[in-house]
């Protein structure tokens, strides 16, 4: 097989079977096809694709280019849930107690933020004391015992996928559906999981800006979990606007935690329920969609979740005072309360530049091992369509730099637009993708 | 600039400026832009293309990538030839000496064969004592005095068309109309050409198989041309069967001295005639076609070609004496004659096919530095059309190791296919491009 023949078979636009699939991930991974073999072969993927059996076979060979994790130590069915990403998106930590509580095991590996997007890992970190490292006896173990564990991933699953990724972003082969897809569903198969919930994210300050093509890469998504033996479940949600209202490490701990209390309903709630149902169901602890969700919302108002993130905390050495006192959390010095500067209903939320701004503040990294502070950050105080008086407070700055603040603020300025006419809110979530193909959202919103 | 984003655009489908070609061109030769995101832009380009604006900028800042020659010093206007590469297609060894007897300066740069493909300097190389490296100087002088040199590429020209061929080659993207009419130029430019006429080949044993391609890729090389001040023009010409009868260096040597003595015709003489007709008409030698083509049939008739041919092996310190004595070349030490395998028309004769077998006997190269024996080759005795009785000679391999003889005869089996039913000949000229457009070719054929 000559790498040369494979790349001009995918440019002449013809399938490549699953032998030539694994000869080039197999060998890109190992150094014996080069870098610049590959990056023709991404762009050729570009403009061709690759079929449901392609993509499929990719995602296998990238699973299977290093370690995989077992966790069929742990009783019930796992099932993972992956976004990708979104800006004051704090679901894993209110789904996470929150699913447990429920009696379906929560095996949770997390990322770091990297850019405008926030992750679990930087957020569960600002809990005083709480460990994102745990040994895999360790972390089974938990998971066994209080049905919930979230750890860092490890470095060691899925190598092609980091070589390749890394490789796409300085060639223009990023915004691929085949290799966007494989690289999601390699790692969450890799990571152990038996079944995953998908949240899909569309709209300005997502990565597909077009719901089409969000529901093109959830179908792919879901075709290659049903064809990996894995039940798989995509939700398209929106991502025109911060799905919370806190962006930033500790703000976005907090709300999680004022969900659980009770004490914050909205989008976030709406959607932790959503994808909570979907993954409850497909670890059959329900029987429909309708008594998924009246168990989740059962308990979350009887404070079980709530009580299952103390566990959590307590489980992996955080303070779990933070539950009852808030200001444990980490605080930041300054906190600038931002007037709206034109009266009018609020047209454009831009979650991009919320994102970017709270990562100028020092909440997230420009570069993968840039340090970030975990107090900082912003709240904004309503959402589009809503009416704002002039110099209604629109939202919040914690910091604890004047210049970062300054620079900021300049992000924030572009992030909001005033229109005199009424503004229709977003619809939170346009539909859902399971193996039989595209569904509406039967969640009551 | 960020490449990144320069791979983008042209991935989107837009045009890049010339500041942004130069800057990807100089920094990918300078080694500062890495080979996979080179390869990424070519696999863009083969899918989206570059208008003429873009491949015209392309060539010029390949050009300006190197040193140029400067050939002011020499009198009259320099005519280039360049063909896309045949089998059995030994113009410029006609063409040399044909034209600066016209007295149209021939200042030739020719490269060595690769594959299927022979090479001019190869084949001078079987002239006892012919020398093919002289100093720019001596160059030169050779050509204002007899009018004639033909000597091998420096190495120092165009070395970014070298690093973008050699990962062209590797990743899948040679077939693309602006790389390769780029390439071409760009040497054609760098090399000192004041006009350039060009031998565009289509058919099987042609890199442009598809006719209509072959047009586009003259379209594209006469537009660089034309917007880069030299006159150029291309004609399309056929191989689907070997233009000439020999192939192998001394054997095509020998069939260029018989078409100078003006023993042999057909295909090589008329293509010879019609591109020199094209070369001294563009400078300015003839008043049109029809004279320049006359002006040249005189000279191979009165063998004033055969005369200047003598002055350049002379002063290039070969032996003349071959002229009188074709034994004198590199001989064969073996000899095969093959008879017709079954009888009736010639359907296909597949130079591709004959060009490898030649290649196994020895005359061409399998990689760039192997050695080859100037010796050794074939002759075809009919062409595409002809009729053939069981067991009429159909072909003569010469050959020095029975070994390849045995794996040369594999190919040329496959190479004829024969009829009951009469079949066409094949057109030896489909067309002409020149700045005005596509014209029918008025070479009288």
């Amino acid at each position: 097989m000559r790498t040369t023949d494979l790349i001009i078979k995918k440019r002449n636009g013809y399938s490549l079977t699953k032998e030539e699939i694994e000869f080039l991930v197999h060998n890109f991974t190992q150094g014996n096809i080069p870098d610049y073999q590959m990056a023709a072969f991404c762009m050729a993927v570009y403009f061709r694709g690759m079929d449901m059996e392609e993509t499929t076979n990719l995602t296998l060979a990238m699973v299977n280019s290093g370690e995989t994790i077992d966790l069929t130590a742990i009783k019930g069915t796992i099932v993972d849930k992956h976004s990708t990403g979104g800006v004051a998106d704090t679901t894993t930590l209110v789904l996470a107690p929150l699913v447990a509580a429920a009696g379906v095991p929560v095996a949770k590996m997390s990322g770091r933020g990297l850019g405008h997007t926030g992750g679990t890992i930087d957020k569960l970190e600002s809990i005083p004391g709480f460990h994102t490292i745990l040994s895999k006896e360790a972390f089974i173990e938990q998971v066994n015992k209080i049905g919930v564990a979230v750890v860092g991933q490890s470095g060691a699953l899925v190598p092609a996928d980091k070589k390749i990724y890394a490789l796409r972003d300085v060639t223009g082969t990023v915004d691929s559906i085949p290799l966007i897809a494989s690289s999601i569903m390699s790692k969450k198969i890799a990571a152990g999981a038996q079944a995953i919930v998908l949240d899909v994210k569309t709209g300005s300050g997502a990565f597909m800006k077009d719901t089409e093509e969000a529901f093109r890469l959830a179908e792919t998504m879901v075709g290659i979990g049903t064809r990996a033996g894995r039940e798989t479940v995509a939700i398209i949600s929106d991502m025109n606007e911060p799905l919370g209202s806190a962006i930033g490490n500790a703000l976005e701990v907090q709300e999680a935690i004022e969900v659980l209390q009770g004490k914050v309903s909205g989008p976030l709630r709406e959607l932790s329920l959503g994808l909570g149902s979907y993954m409850i169901l497909a670890a059959g602890k329900a029987k429909d969609f309708a008594e998924a969700k009246g168990i989740l919302t059962g308990l979350l108002e009887e404070r079980r979740a709530l009580a299952k993130m103390k566990e959590l905390i307590e489980a992996q050495h955080g303070n779990p005072e933070v539950l009852e006192n808030l200001t444990l959390l980490p605080q930041a010095r300054g906190k600038l309360i931002v007037k709206a500067w034109a009266e009018g209903y609020l047209a454009e939320i831009d979650a991009q530049a919320l994102g970017l701004a709270a990562m100028v503040l020092g909440a997230g990294r420009e570069t993968k091992d840039a340090a970030i502070d975990l107090a900082v950050g912003l709240k904004v105080h309503g959402r589009r369509g809503d009416y704002f008086k002039l110099d209604q407070p629109l939202l919040t700055l914690y910091y604890n730099e004047e210049k970062r603040m300054a620079e900021a603020m300049k992000y924030v300025r572009e992030a909001f637009t005033f229109s005199p006419s009424k503004v229709e809110k977003n619809p939170l979530i346009y539909g859902v993708v399971t193996k039989k193909g595209r569904e509406s959202y039967n969640g009551l919103l």
